[in-house]
């Protein structure tokens, strides 16, 4: 009988959840993907806790909000002390392993402050969020007159890719995510104008193919202890640009329209506008930057499907399909020009759902096989899942998360909560100064319900609404009409319930509170009693019929005592 | 000059604000604090962030909120990574100790997972919330059938006792907290009927001046370096039992009449009347038993004051009085019978408000001496008021209070705020089964500017409102009133605003947040460009004119490069 005793946790960056044709992309067909969802569960609300890679990414393998844990931008490290997925399964017997991104920032104050020597077991997994890392590859090694955002990026795959010839200092940019002109030159796939061309690469060498290899090369050697690997692709984020045959694939005939309005733009809420108009929006609502960077984002999301079929196939092959879940998502999705917006960074559904489909091997699942959950899921929902399948409860007092379990078998169909959140915090961000607003409230909150989503911008602007019923592409934001200030008021006491959470109590468990009631009593404290006759003889008894020994007192006088 | 290079940091353990001459008490004086008060400045609205122990101290000494820290009950121990006074007092070259109590419980399993020895350095200050330690003293060692609250309290003390020929194996109980019969029999002062009675001690045997002597010799051998020493006292707690002289110098005569109205208790709110109708509550509404304890309760704090003169006398004498920073305070108040209730555990300022007495030697407070302000502040302020004294900025990135140095320097009347937070976590306890109230929602919130405090108690219920300018006994709840409404959602806007305030971003300060923006360009990161020559040259300039070598593609095609 198959059994889950692994777990293969998928995680791709910046995918959106409507481009795979098993969520209806109506060009891009992705059959491994596909076919993953037609043996597990796929999930359509899936909703990520931030739209940015380190933020969302820190929820997940925290299994708590950004509010929660505080890493709230990239680069914002994430505390010493917070435990992380990898902390909760190893507790529950199962090893935790990264190939890829995590996005993690290392709390390097904190760790100094505790004594916590990168190098050491203890301290390495803090530095690494709570990975042992088999290869950790952020995908970017980019370089500007400060120097690089992350000088250690791609260092492996770098030296992977100058082992194979590809002769240069930064083979990342100059080769996997460069094209080639006519004279010899690179260009740079940072440019989108170079987006439709061919990345100068043999495509097995590029960065999907050589991850999915690592991935398959960690498993091989893993042994028979269950292990959690977190396979953590960096595409189809930017730089857009995909070696073919990919790069000729799809061409502006397959680029969908830009879901937007003029009056969305025009009337825009003052903070969205803000987003709207930077250099990034405003390139990104042009059709010509759509029709050169869409077909390259579709043929880097093809090149990933190839790859899952490589490794299904593979996974297949070894046996490991019958005892490995296979969980696959993303970080966050992707504007692509919807509502004149690039990159992601704010809260329309293109940016804040993700693509989540869970297959489990277990006998149990299978009455679930194939299905869709229209439930609201969160990506913290994930580690207490991991951690039901590894044996163990999950520690609710720490991991906000619900285990999607109960769905996943068949005996619940929904989530319990009504809600789910995300956040972002721009006070790192140009924006901030742009729209005046402080460090303290450059941060925003999305609430969304199946009916409704708010979004609530600190600095005392008025809310953001959308009524995802009847208007599923967030064109009208109804946050400031007078009709809607009832379902305004729900949403935020909503928001008011979760933001009083006591997501911080993670010492001490339910059980435990519970345990601890009146037990002071039987150790001792006594309250409120005027006299002992009063008392539970059995609680006092300690403070009954002693007798005091002899001692004199400042007066010179003998105190009476029991030789008396 | 006089100036403050060191703190003395006093703190009483459930000192009522109201219980000292230079507040008002009719009948206590206090002459040695009223001093400090004279030298000083006194605070009126002084609130601690949470009316228990355990709670209240994790909030001082981190600097943060109960909510933002999550030790929101005794023993629920500190979270690993919490920073705490001393972490940001050594960080600006000031040492931390401790003489007495902080009620702290360690955070064990997060010790051992992040591999911190309770017996190295490190490690023993994470376990004792920072300080380290000269003598801690939790100031009891009750005992019950199923062992003691607190093994190790009172350990020293004991020990000291048992020298002096205290002989018992818990002197603690036997001697300094219970009296003595004609039959030799111990008396225990955990039975509130035995409080009229003298301890049976030598008064300079008995706890508070045991601890002065503790604290004097610290100060003796601190050397030069500036230090805070946090003297903890446990009293005036219970067990209320004091030895004489102090036990006859108070009467029933000297017992003011309980600030509580019938109504009051008819008409309470449930939670509150769950509160009230405890054993504590039923029994200190009882006037016997008010008039057994408060006279000894008075007795306890006369003593305090004693030593206080002890203390600063020789201090004076020493020459510390001009170069140490005095503090006294409480970690909060007790109802002795008021609204109906005893001990604390609610929101009345006879719980929430303590004393607050700042003595700053430096000749920029020469202007405040002798004042009073009647701001609002919170123990919370204090952590960063001595990181400044220190000669650091304060981290208000993690630190949620403000330093109260303007107010001492004369050059601010009041902080910034306009409210305060306490609250009270009630799962641990008998009352949440009582009211039926799942452990999540066992917790409540007290927010209160100068004219109002309202209470929101988690699971469903109406909240509680007082009217502070016109009711300021606190006797009519509010709560219920429609007139009212306005006033309720106002306390609830500000009490939201608060919830959402991101206080877990401890790892990147405003100035470091500040100094992200835009930095990822200057280090490679493009965006949106869709031309490089639409980008700024500086920035993109290692995207250009690059030229790749040789390499031949996968079709077999030598590919151009800078070489042909």
């Amino acid at each position: 009988m198959a059994k889950a005793k692994n777990i293969l946790f998928i995680m791709f960056d910046q995918l959106r959840w409507d481009y795979l044709s098993c969520y209806g992309h109506p060009h891009l067909e992705t059959p491994h993907i596909d076919r993953l969802a037609a043996m597990g569960v796929r999930f359509t609300r899936a909703y990520i806790q931030s739209p940015i890679c380190g933020a969302s990414r820190m929820s997940t393998y925290t299994g708590r909000y950004v509010h929660s844990h505080g890493a709230s931008w990239n680069n914002i490290p994430l505390k010493v002390g917070e435990m992380t997925m990898g902390d909760h399964l190893r507790r529950a017997g199962m090893d935790c392993w990264l190939v890829g991104k995590t996005h993690m920032a290392a709390d390097a104050e904190g760790m100094a402050r505790l004594g916590l020597e990168p190098d050491s077991i203890i301290g390495a997994r803090v530095a690494e969020c709570g990975f042992d890392v088999f290869e950790r590859d952020d995908g970017m090694l980019p370089e500007g007159p400060d120097g690089s955002y992350d000088p250690d990026g791609a260092k492996e795959y770098n030296k992977y890719l100058q082992s194979k010839g590809y002769d240069s200092d930064n083979p990342w940019h100059d080769f996997a995510n460069s094209a080639l002109d006519d004279d010899g030159n690179v260009l740079s796939g940072w440019f989108l104008k170079n987006s439709p061309m061919a990345a100068n690469i043999e495509e097995s060498d590029s960065e999907t193919p050589y991850m999915t290899r690592r991935g398959m090369e960690f498993i091989e050697q893993a042994g028979d202890a269950p292990w959690c690997l977190h396979l953590s692709y960096i595409k189809p984020h930017w730089p857009y640009i995909v070696p073919e045959p990919y790069c000729d694939m799809y061409g502006p005939n397959q680029v969908l329209p830009p879901v937007r309005a003029q009056a969305e733009f025009d009337n825009a809420h003052p903070v969205l506008k803000a987003f709207m108009t930077t250099k990034i929006g405003e390139s990104f609502s042009q059709q010509h930057v759509r029709e050169a960077v869409i077909p390259a984002y579709m043929g880097l999301i093809k090149q990933c499907d190839d790859q899952m079929g490589v490794l299904f196939d593979w996974l297949e092959k070894t046996g490991r399909m019958e005892d490995t879940m296979i969980v696959l998502t993303s970080d966050h999705g992707d504007y692509l020009g919807d509502h004149w917006m690039g990159e992601k960074t704010f809260f329309h559904d293109t940016s804040t759902k993700v693509p989540l489909i869970i297959y489990d091997p277990s006998e149990q699942a299978d009455a679930t096989r194939g299905t869709t959950c229209d439930a609201l899921v969160e990506s913290i929902d994930l580690a207490p899942t991991f951690v039901e399948l590894a044996g163990a409860k999950p520690a609710d007092h720490i991991l906000e998360g619900e285990s999607l379990m109960p769905i996943l078998h068949g005996s619940a169909r929904a989530t319990k909560r009504d809600y789910v959140i995300c956040e972002y915090d721009y006070s790192g961000s140009p924006l901030s100064p742009k729209l005046n607003v402080d460090v303290r409230d450059a941060v925003m909150f999305m609430i969304a319900t199946e009916e409704w989503k708010l979004i609530h911008c600190e600095g005392g602007y008025r809310p953001i609404l959308f009524d995802l019923r009847n208007d599923p592409d967030e064109l009208t934001d109804l946050g400031d009409s007078p009709d809607h200030q009832p379902i305004i008021d729900q949403m935020y006491d909503k928001l008011f319930a979760w933001a009083r959470r006591p997501s911080q109590r993670t010492t001490r468990s339910k059980d435990q509170l519970i345990a601890m009631r009146g037990k002071s009593g039987r150790k001792g404290i006594v309250l409120g009693v005027y006299d002992e006759d009063d008392a539970s003889p059995e609680t006092t008894v300690k403070y009954r019929g002693r007798k005091a020994p002899h001692w004199t007192n400042r007066h010179g006088n003998p105190v009476r005592t029991s030789d008396d």
